[in-house]
């Protein structure tokens, strides 16, 4: 498919596998990736080992990677942290939430995703976001990824497209949809090199990956790894 | 009026108007500014000052007045800057912007903005951007706001609501808005301690205010005073 795609890529499964459909249809692809001190810190330091198996192990993919950029959003943890507690006493656990959650945060990367899109000449914005079994926060949902692209398009006067091929499809599904992509090959990067674990566990192997096996992140990984295994042995 | 707003407040003149505008019929005002390495960063040590003024000399508001935040967003500079300079060949005065203007600015501070009037429990978000005489960023343009703010509702499951009291008024209506809000006292504060100037100029004073007088920013300030003096001697 023609044009340039910028792929927000965490270093998670799923960020993983829409990195793997971008390049497998579009001319050019470069990857966007965020720092803001999150917990799971180690998810950053895959995505280096992730995009160089990608260029090593997948030929006719390695020629459309492009750069990998990385922007520091530490306003995030401004906004999430002690800067405003000072007369703050809501949220404490509220929808299991903690403190320091940021509402809209991926409005606010795709917002700076566009920005860097619109400085690299890429039409297309990829994500892993997921409405089938997601963590339920509203800004990973269909409706509110299409009125914002219409928002950014009138903001940049731009014509961006959002694409998120994973949206409707369940964890199992997104192990299907890595073995068509590129094979056993993609499946085994994804089990070795990709984090899911809120822990930041890369110490305990599974069948699926490396986690702690407990958290809901695990937990997810796992039963769809299963479902997975189930219907393809 | 019932409810709390946070104001976008930059320590210019049409965000210190929007304020007094909130403070005019908002129970709670609090306020937002953001540090992003402007070149007019004067600007931003405008802001406590017309505060401490707002609090001291307007009775009725300085009770409704709170706490005033801001937020580094630096990132904006790693967008515009070095960052992502290495491949980049575009926007090098490209419709007289430089090479460091980051495109959809103000989408990115009202959802920052929406995520602190979140935590601060504010239903309001007030902003002084105006499509009449203005810089001509699509971001600052009504139906970018309005799909914005359907956004944002979307991807925070609340009703924020956008306010821009000078979206449809003029430079000199918007001295007629500050006199109707405040009288001749606001007007003489905000002459003297709001900035316009892009070359952040605090020595030479005019009727209107400091600045070098012969930037845009001092143009447009310099011609809407001229037209409300006319017609309010």
């Amino acid at each position: 498919m023609n044009g340039k795609a910028l792929v927000l890529f965490s270093g998670g499964q799923d960020s993983t596998v829409a990195l793997a459909w971008a390049l497998d249809r579009f001319e050019g692809v470069e990857t966007l990736g965020f720092d803001y001190g999150q917990r799971h810190k180690v998810e950053l330091d895959c995505r280096p080992v992730i995009l160089e198996r990608l260029r090593r192990e997948f030929s006719p993919w390695a020629e459309r990677l492009g750069a990998d950029h990385r922007l520091d959003v530490s306003v995030l943890k401004e906004i999430g942290g002690s800067a405003l507690t000072d007369a703050m006493a809501i949220a404490q656990g509220e929808k299991g939430l903690p403190n320091t959650f940021v509402p809209g945060r991926n409005i606010l990367f795709f917002t700076l995703a566009a920005a860097v899109a619109y400085r690299r000449e890429a039409k297309f914005l990829v994500g892993g976001m997921c409405e089938t079994d997601y963590s339920g926060y509203p800004d990973c949902r269909d409706d509110t990824l299409k009125a914002l692209q219409a928002t950014l398009n009138l903001g940049m006067e731009t014509r961006l497209v959002i694409e998120t091929p994973l949206m409707w499809i369940d964890k199992a599904k997104t192990w299907e949809l890595a073995e068509r992509l590129g094979g056993r090959a993609l499946i085994d990067l994804i089990v070795e090199e990709t984090h899911s674990c809120y822990e930041g566990n890369r110490e305990r192997r599974h069948e699926w990956g490396y986690g702690c096996g407990v958290c809901p992140a695990c937990r997810l990984r796992a039963s769809g790894w299963e479902r997975y295994r189930a219907s393809h042995p």
